[in-house]
């Protein structure tokens, strides 16, 4: 499994990325799914990656090589595209194309489903975010909704649904990611530690911050610390159910 | 979709079902998902339901009618289980039952596959609490995790799994139950209001309390609203990152 978030704010972009990959429950991996390119250049993409590891893997390989532009004749890669979204309309091909040479191996059982989060920004264009389907389709991220996940989404979406927005600030988006991640580590073994985030301001082709976060981060442990104790609070001061049969059902 | 919960601690149980079912996004129905059987007798038994309305709603039809009980060569019913295992066993087979009549329609590419919760108690033995699978087989709630769901489980997990202990008093339970579904609900659109709530004291054989709890309902908006309230407090609590490189992305 795999959990990868996004979050686009006025500010800027965060990602951030777990590490642990697992065919089954007893075969379990540790492997980098969150990759930067062009750093030092005219452009600074981040890729996230969810689902098959062959996939992704054969994907960003396709990526490197160049990856046919049916419109264009031209080979795409991540270094020549000339806008974040033609990288990853090419991305999309790239996610197709692998998927498509495993299809005799489907046949198997094995799911070779992949998606990407692909955001960043090429020669100082506003800084932009997208989801890369399996199918090889795109969507963009809009303000209303400031972020987009992939893989094991559901535990940590309802803290991004309540606590961010378009104006949250950078610092408190990544605030709020982590939390995200807190949630889904704590129902789901197979996201975990060491976990890998990126910030880039918008408009920048070059990344803020890029650190990688362990199991024994002093801000993550804390964070996680603060967190929980809050929540028990929270829910210990919501006033009892007023139901009037109930009256001595508390403890 | 639906979302069903069932919470047994010391003190009894609590089970909760919310009542949307959809066929796609564009047809969209309110079924009651949570019912319950021989309240006036020597029994208490709740079931809830998700999944295929057609399985769920064959299978408890099969269980008024009896279900061949194949070490006894007797029909079990609801009305004749002589404990609340056996009659969860009994929905077991009457699930599979249900399922397999269907098996030339799975060819359509329709999922019929059903979940139910099992819980109660027959002749004042202590409540138990039982999640039936689609194939038929069961497992028991037990003390380390004393909760069990069925249908969209995942975004009102982590509630769960931080809040929940086998200590915590069933009027605490009520509403940590609720503030789950809150969870779900900001989620996922197919799982909605009216919820159904029924609290059973261990051992006894009949409901403490049997609600239905509207969009509406004071103390559950009231619930929602300190709920957000606090989350968003907790997280501006929470310190900013320390990472030196950020200094100035707070706003």
């Amino acid at each position: 499994m795999t959990y990868c978030i996004g979050i686009l704010v006025r500010d800027g972009l965060v990602m951030i990325a777990d590490t642990r990959t697992n065919a089954g429950v007893d075969n379990i991996s540790q492997y980098k799914k969150l990759r930067l390119f062009g750093e030092d250049g005219d452009r600074f993409i981040a890729i996230a990656s969810a689902g098959s590891l062959s996939t992704t893997q054969a994907a960003i390989h396709r990526m490197r090589q160049g990856v046919l532009n049916p419109e264009t004749g031209e080979l795409d890669t991540l270094e020549n595209a000339l806008d974040i979204f033609t990288a990853a309309l090419a991305c999309g091909r790239a996610v197709q194309a692998a998927r498509s040479t495993m299809e005799g191996l489907q046949q198997s059982g094995v799911n070779f489903d992949a998606t990407l989060l692909v955001g960043g920004s090429i020669g100082g264009e506003k800084t932009r975010l997208f989801l890369v389907y399996s199918q090889g389709n795109i969507i963009e991220c809009g303000q209303d909704t400031p972020f987009l996940q992939i893989g094991e989404l559901k535990y940590g979406k309802p803290i991004l649904d309540r606590a961010l927005t378009y104006d949250t600030s950078l610092g408190d988006a990544i605030k709020i990611g982590l939390l995200s991640f807190d949630a889904t580590m704590r129902s789901n073994l197979a996201v975990y530690h060491p976990l890998d985030l990126v910030v880039a301001r918008s408009g920048q082709t070059r990344a803020e911050l890029v650190k990688r976060i362990e199991q024994d981060d002093e801000y993550f442990v804390d964070l996680s610390n603060r967190w929980s104790d809050a929540l028990s609070q929270a829910a210990a001061d919501i006033p009892p159910p007023p139901y009037k049969e109930l009256q001595d059902l508390f403890g």
